[in-house]
């Protein structure tokens, strides 16, 4: 179905049918000028806001509507996580080009709502816009979090403990994966049209590239998750991190960012970088140094962490969490120690749309 | 400055440098991967959200980039203002494409600033990211009220006065004008190359459009402002509204959303829709209906209320603020009665970008 035949009001209220709120502090969600929340009392609130790009933050010519949603969704959820908070509500804008059909919408929604329903998000409003060129999603998310509880970047202190969870670089070596499909797929497309062959085009058209044994890169790529699950299990072990970042441009960057903050250097190990298999031998494949994949690759959302030094036992026995280091005073610089006992400065080679 | 010379990071540092915090409830601004906030006890959150698309929402060819700033944040106060809350906090998520330098940001934030400034409202997170086509600008807006002081669309009763605060139809006018001498300016730049006159060309380069006497339709396009002046107002004179809505897209779409929330219908007046002398003369100019220029017209960023008529004394004494017509049982339609004693059904000719 044409969006233009149900129009903007008519797309809310379709999207809006299958919205439920379920947050004691969501008291009127979608359907006004504005929503309205009743916050928790005692209880410090965090906000964050993300900006999707078609083209530039992703391309619909290999990423499902219903894995872009769920992704968007996620990358707000995870800075909220890195606050040491709890996500409850997102706004969702959404700019449409006419290339949209109504099913596509309904499809990117089911996304979102599943990432919403995963952490019990309550989707509380939005917009929802033409384009003259591709899709643009902006989510901005809220959260809670008991003032104790709030985890900022500056507080790392020399001696703390440098934590990552989960694995890096696979995030990176799913596009890796994706865009060489891409590369083949065009070629394939161009032969076949140069040829003339009816039977080839069509024979392409239904063509699924084989991902077997990537199907892990691709995931990570394609339907990342936020770590709450990391926040509710150090909180369990009762530690209280010193300081926390989401890791979205790479580990590097990150690091670089808490270091700055806190006015701290650090020293972190290449042999320590927690890789996955398939990690490793995709880079192999592809003749990328890993290590260069895990510290820059970017779209990891894992937590970079620091606790204190005290903690090393309770933190080292935290399922899927990685001790890579530590902080030092600043003018010791931020050190990378590769596996030869080499030490170099770390550089921020991360994410940066707006570098040339 | 190109922006790729500061890259995402520099840009964000360069415009934190100017971002001042100043409400008690901002804890903490932009720099982390959350804003913290310490919403006040006791009362209600309100939060609103806009997305604006370059070619869709704006023109650059003719809207300075202060202005743009301007009206993006006033836009998002004005859904603040319409539940009867006060704006506090905004998030900005901009996209932008090459053809931006650092010195056009500066000045899209100088008016977004500007805006902020005028109603205490700190700018505390967003996102700076690469567009591969035009300018996005997506803000998020956040305010506070007492719960007995929010205002929603759902609560108007039959006989309860129906209000709007200003005047309408002045930015459609102002929109108009500006698109007529687009086109004009359009048409002699082309004349000018066909003769392949330079002196022509270097004319028209500096050429300014003459629109005196037109200043007020073009501040209300390019420079509106959200009507916090009104629920003041309104607020001192002890007067709750019952309901109310922020006229975005015309008046009569807005009194719609009124009625059907609120199960009611309405019977307003031609004869009291409340307009500027400028948006008279400009439509006869034109030679388009002024009324429905005012119903239908859309950004005027007026409030429309209503109160119970028991209030009509108190609301009439109140400064801008006009009473066109009353509340009614839902099966009495949606009628507007014409100069000449006419019954017409209100139809939403508002602005509706995703219909064709």
């Amino acid at each position: 179905m044409e969006i233009s035949e149900l129009g903007e009001f008519g797309l809310i209220e379709r999207l809006a049918k299958e919205i439920t709120t379920k947050n004691a502090s969501t008291l009127k969600g979608v359907g006004d000028d504005c929503a309205v929340l009743a916050p928790t009392e005692g209880m410090r609130q965090v906000v964050t806001t993300d900006l999707l790009m078609e083209g530039v933050h992703f391309d619909l010519t290999y990423v499902p509507l219903r894995h872009l949603g769920y992704k968007a969704v996620m990358v707000n959820l995870s800075d909220v996580f890195a606050m040491n908070a709890q996500p409850r509500q997102i706004t969702v804008s959404l700019a449409l080009s006419s290339k949209f059909c109504v099913e596509d919408i309904d499809e990117l929604y089911a996304g979102m709502r599943m990432a919403c329903e995963k952490w019990g998000v309550d989707i509380v409003g939005g917009d929802t816009t033409a384009s003259l060129t591709g899709l643009a999603i902006s989510i901005t998310a809220i959260g809670e979090a008991r003032p104790e509880d709030i985890v900022l970047r500056s507080e790392a202190k020399p001696t703390d403990l440098i934590c990552v969870s989960g694995n890096l670089g696979a995030a990176y070596m799913g596009l890796q994966l994706l865009e060489r499909e891409k590369i083949i797929y065009n070629e394939q497309v161009e032969k076949a049209r140069k040829s003339g062959s009816k039977e080839q085009m069509e024979l392409l058209r239904d063509a699924q590239p084989d991902f077997s044994g990537r199907e892990y890169l691709l995931e990570r790529q394609l339907k990342p998750e936020a770590r709450g699950d990391i926040t509710d299990a150090l909180r369990e072990a009762g530690i209280h991190p010193t300081s926390m970042i989401d890791i979205s441009d790479g580990l590097s960057s990150e690091l670089m960012h808490i270091c700055h903050q806190s006015r701290t250097g650090c020293r972190i190990y290449e042999e320590r970088l927690p890789l996955d298999y398939e990690t490793a031998a995709m880079a192999e494949e592809l003749n990328l140094n890993v290590s260069t994949c895990a510290l820059n690759g970017g779209e990891d959302y894992e937590l970079l962490f620091t606790v204190p030094l005290t903690q090393n036992d309770a933190v080292s026995s935290v399922k899927d969490v990685h001790v890579i280091g530590y902080v030092t005073e600043a003018d010791k610089g931020l050190a990378l120690i590769t596996r030869d006992g080499g030490e170099h400065q770390l550089k921020a080679q991360g994410w940066n749309h707006l570098k040339p």
